[in-house]
């Protein structure tokens, strides 16, 4: 069901990663050894995707709880802590990773012994990535209710199954909609600077057979103009509590092109992208990325040398464009998502 | 004054273009011999811009009327008419290819000679590259007058010297206030899938001394959120009778942005580039181009193999969205452009 895993525990002590940035041409697997190597892969986007960071940056710490020899408890208790710092300095904008990490720092802090807390970290990782598994299916029943048999659905980036540990958030109403043979189809924006759009979403979704068509994002508007695209559906990396949404670069573009030509425009994220604490996306900390994004390929440079480049890799896009925000606890305005997503148990 | 010169007669008989396929990495020339040679450098972009390609293919006819041997008159003719229908089939959206054509016909018709033929054809060539060389002035002249000083423009794809025979259409009014001390400042836009904005209109910028910062086509919309850009200027390749623009794909989007964010949005282009015989944008001939402008980049794939790709490589922005357009003869409503644009003399 699940077209692609892009993580899992590796042999040894080592996690296996698929490298998204040898896709599509290569389905590369590498083993990485410690929260530094995991840190690496998340900066230079071998692993991307606001849930998969997270998930990634908790397996990353447990590497360092289980690593052999060194001290005491005290030790790997300072090596989980270094490990947290390193790993939540890598991306600035999805608040998936610094919550990840938030807890598994509270459950080291708890460990009652070095055992503990090396199956504890593993224990807990397993659980954040088998939540946000639960977490893709629940969206994706949700979604596939607004999907019309046979829909034609456009999305930008890769919010799919390499960008989650399940069938993905902005994709996974596709999926479910696949499989029960309702017939959807999904407009892919290329997504400039690095393709997310015809690198892994055309690629994740050829792969399990969903019909897809890729355009230029310059294309968008007058894909939406045609009429016949029934719904977006983005993912995110921080909903603020206003609802709010920053996703990928190119979002806001789609959702004022969506607005003008009437189509839904929905949000759709693991309950973890929400952040109460940010109050509207003017808070919201954008990335900036490297100027060889956008004017080199491949070594070769599309730019004058030397060129200003504005590379931000996330938008903003106004809650007021958002139709509805599709979370695992279930479909919101966004006016309330704060509100909706709040812990089911106090404390929790 | 102009920054640089993309098309001149060459040595013998030919005409020598500057290979725009090859910038920025390469600044290399080609002679070419025929119309047919000619042909292939509209279709491959080696030669593109509307206006460029209108003097291009009024160069390239010329080229058949001016090959030594074969017989009389009547040869000479039927190599300039078969020289315009290769020219003419090469690319549907510009007019001003049409338009030119036209022109270059009705001439070679009027010929009382052989030798009269040739003349003529080189003559009405130079013509229409020195009557663009001119309009381009008077575009920069009326679009000067609109820009305070300072001022950040945003502009897509390339109307600049690249793509006319003189400082552009739409990049002109920005060289008039350069040229002036007024320092203007543009966001480039890459423009995929050709990367025409990064590549060309960079390229030419930079080498005029012109500040300028290239983004991605998805940052457009957040970057005149922003607030500083003090208007947009693009090219068109065709104007409908109705004020509607058809420019490089991304057009559109562009002018939704500049809509919602109260940034003026203008089209600066020749009046050869009207069209009084297309009433409205919807009657406009969209070209599209291969799948593998979008999936494919220096022999990598940027797409799994096979999959679809919907490539138009222009759109249409209706004229409600234009806050004016700027042609050679003034700057008019988008309502009143054909009677604007209306030639001077009956028949003229």
């Amino acid at each position: 069901m699940i077209p692609v895993s892009p993580i899992a525990w590796g042999p040894g002590r080592t996690v296996r990663i698929l490298d998204q940035t040898a896709l599509p041409a290569d389905e590369r697997y590498r083993d990485l050894h410690s929260a530094e190597e995991m840190a690496e892969a998340i900066r230079s986007l071998r692993v991307r995707g606001a849930p998969l960071i997270g998930i990634a940056a908790a397996m990353g710490v447990a590497l360092e709880a289980d690593t052999p020899g060194g001290a005491g408890e005290e030790d790997a208790l300072a090596r989980v802590r270094a490990a947290c710092r390193v790993l939540g300095a890598t991306r600035p904008t999805a608040v998936n990773l610094r919550w990840a990490l938030a807890r598994m720092l509270r459950r080291a802090e708890a460990a009652v012994s070095r055992t503990d807390l090396a199956a504890g970290m593993r224990a807990e990782a397993d659980a954040i990535a088998a939540e946000d598994r639960a977490m893709c299916e629940r969206i994706g029943e949700l979604g596939a209710e607004l999907l019309a048999d046979g829909a034609t659905v456009c999305t930008i980036c890769n919010a799919g199954a390499l960008a989650t540990g399940g069938i993905g958030t902005a994709l996974a109403p596709v999926y479910v909609a696949h499989a029960a043979g309702r017939r959807p189809r999904v407009i892919v924006p290329e997504t400039r600077p690095l393709l997310q759009g015809s690198r892994l979403t055309a690629w994740e979704l050829t792969r399990a057979g969903v019909p897809c068509s890729v355009i230029a994002d310059g294309a968008i508007a007058s894909r939406l103009r045609r009429g016949d695209v029934r719904c977006v559906i983005v993912g995110a990396d921080r909903i603020a509590a206003n609802g709010d949404v920053a996703n990928k670069i190119g979002t806001y573009g789609l959702a004022l092109a969506a607005r003008v030509h009437g189509v839904p425009f929905y949000v759709a994220a693991p309950s973890s992208t929400v952040d109460p604490a940010t109050p509207d996306g003017s808070r919201i900390p954008i990335e900036e990325r490297a100027a060889d994004e956008v004017v080199a390929w491949g070594g070769h440079r599309t730019g004058p040398v030397g060129v200003p480049v504005w590379n931000p890799a996330f938008d903003v896009t106004p809650a007021a464009l958002v139709t509805a925000i599709i979370t695992d606890r279930g479909v919101h305005a966004p006016a309330v998502i704060a509100d909706a997503v709040q812990p089911l148990v106090a404390g929790g």
